[in-house]
């Protein structure tokens, strides 16, 4: 969480003058989301999110994410709504940074969320495979499999510093990965950091989902093992059954999962585990002193993976044996 | 700026409902204020402000506080308004620390002020001054010069770490100051932290003033003398009359100043420098690693102390001698 970039209000004035939202009231920058910076606007029209798109997000990006925002929301998915300038643009630019204002989202991130949360998250995460299924655009996952390999040589070296074996396991774990990874399960939109603090609840009703600039073309199935690896676990990190459970046989009732994509399960999360162990491993090693923000620790998705790695089916994420036939 | 405290949605539902405010629909952690942890709320009944007190602000110190706020406000200043719970307290417990809600309100800090600003911030100083007038609580300055040795003590060995000769010459300017310091001019609350993301405007209209968390009972002019340090310097640390002149002559509208007063405001402003040096530098010194917030350099104050120790009179912060006659 931080702000990375300042602001000035009379640099936020100029650029809203070019938007129908009247004159602007206040802004706060707000500590979340740790790509891009974050500013609460409010405007005589109301409440808005800016953000300005920071390094780490490419700009030839933005109109993938921007656009896929405005057609789920087309297909009745909750989700922030880029606004248009008089001109007709979702991007601008604002103290050097590519920037647009999204609308605001009600809705509270669940910091415990139980099996009937992460029910509702499976069938959201199905929702928006649904929505997404004639979105047009496509973008590359830079963060799935062949993108690994990359990340690990530029940490190996230094892997043993966070745990002792930890860079030999991910090289074993990699090699694996690049040969069995499952390449031939359905392809579509998918979100790829559905974390718990992208999906707003207003009480126990999902409310949205927000933060979509993870998202890319990619395996819809390796979306649900992301869920699983971000919901489904316990502080202590254990896996709770009950919780993948409900996901799992929530995304099904919305969207089909074949023999296939449940076959492939226990490989796709450790994939997924694998992804978030070496984004945060290259953070951990990589903080630059006095860097306003604290990265994660590596070791959660370390223990992570040693359960998937343990996993024989995905029986093992909660799904029995007469469900799969139906 | 940071968020220190994170809090569940669980916890921040339970804490509201002993407010007469509505369903919680809403919260973002906002990255300003860097004493406490600062939370955007949305509920049914519309905007506040939720602050945890961290440990930094005495508990014992926050009914001075929050009773202030309250009393400056029905002397007309625009100001945060404690919310009452349903019970009539202003102060409960969130997250084991202490909290308040207050009012949320408009306006943007500047980044940039100009003359005009620094006259809007001398009248407002004032009128806060003479709406504490009769405020009956009363909270010594624990940062005035009785406070500024025990700060010294603990950082003088390593001020040279900064700049060299940093140590002696804050020493011979402490001591200057414990023999020097003003102690019979008039007091009354004080704001003592007015600086420019204190101060909210919309437009050029100054319409409110935040963060009464330094508020004291202290000499009225050592609160100008802030300001001066605070809203009157450039980019580059050199003075700038005009906006000194602004900032004094608007105040003296609205108050008087008397001629000792006014006499002693290089004394009074080279304090002030010494004070923002002091805490600069115990916190520059002191940063933990893998600390949220960059403290800021104490080099500025340095560099204003410079200019203040070189002040003959008031007369060298823009005030005209005829002036000082009327």
């Amino acid at each position: 969480m931080a702000v990375y970039t300042d602001v000035s209000a009379d640099e936020l004035e100029a650029f809203i003058e070019g938007y129908d939202i009247g004159k602007l009231l206040s802004y706060k920058g707000i500590a979340e989301g740790v790509e891009n910076s974050n500013f609460l606007l409010h405007t005589e029209a109301g409440y808005y999110i800016l953000t300005l798109y920071e390094k780490r997000v490419a700009a030839a990006d933005l109109p993938f994410f921007l656009c896929l925002m405005e057609h789920l929301a087309s297909r009745g998915l909750t989700c922030p709504q880029p606004v248009h300038t008089r001109k007709g643009d979702t991007l601008g630019t604002l103290a050097g940074r590519p920037a647009a204002i999204v609308t605001f989202l009600e809705g509270m991130w669940l910091r415990r969320a139980d099996a009937r949360h992460c029910a509702a998250v499976g069938e959201a995460l199905a929702r928006l495979h649904l929505a997404g299924a004639d979105f047009a655009m496509t973008r590359a996952n830079a963060l799935s499999v062949a993108g690994w390999r990359p990340l690990f040589e530029s940490c190996r070296e230094r892997a043993d510093e966070v745990q002792h074996g930890m860079g030999a396991t991910i090289g074993e774990e990699l090699a694996l990965l690049e040969h069995c990874w499952p390449r031939n399960l359905p392809q579509g939109v998918i979100h790829a950091d559905l974390f718990p603090d992208n999906v707003f609840f207003l009480g126990d009703r999902l409310s949205g989902l927000i933060d979509f600039y993870f998202a890319c073309t990619d395996t819809l199935a390796y979306d649900v093992a992301i869920c699983l690896n971000a919901w489904c676990f316990e502080p202590d990190f254990s896996y709770n059954v009950t919780k993948g459970r409900a996901l799992i046989q929530a995304y099904r009732k919305t969207r089909a999962l074949s023999e296939a994509e449940l076959d492939a399960m226990p490989l796709l999360a450790r994939g997924a585990a694998l992804r978030f162990l070496l984004t945060r491993l290259v953070d951990w090693l990589n903080v630059p002193s006095g860097a306003l923000v604290k990265p994660k620790s590596p070791h959660e998705y370390f223990r992570k993976l040693r359960f998937h790695q343990r996993a024989k089916s995905v029986r093992d994420y909660g799904v029995e044996i007469g469900e799969l036939a139906s």
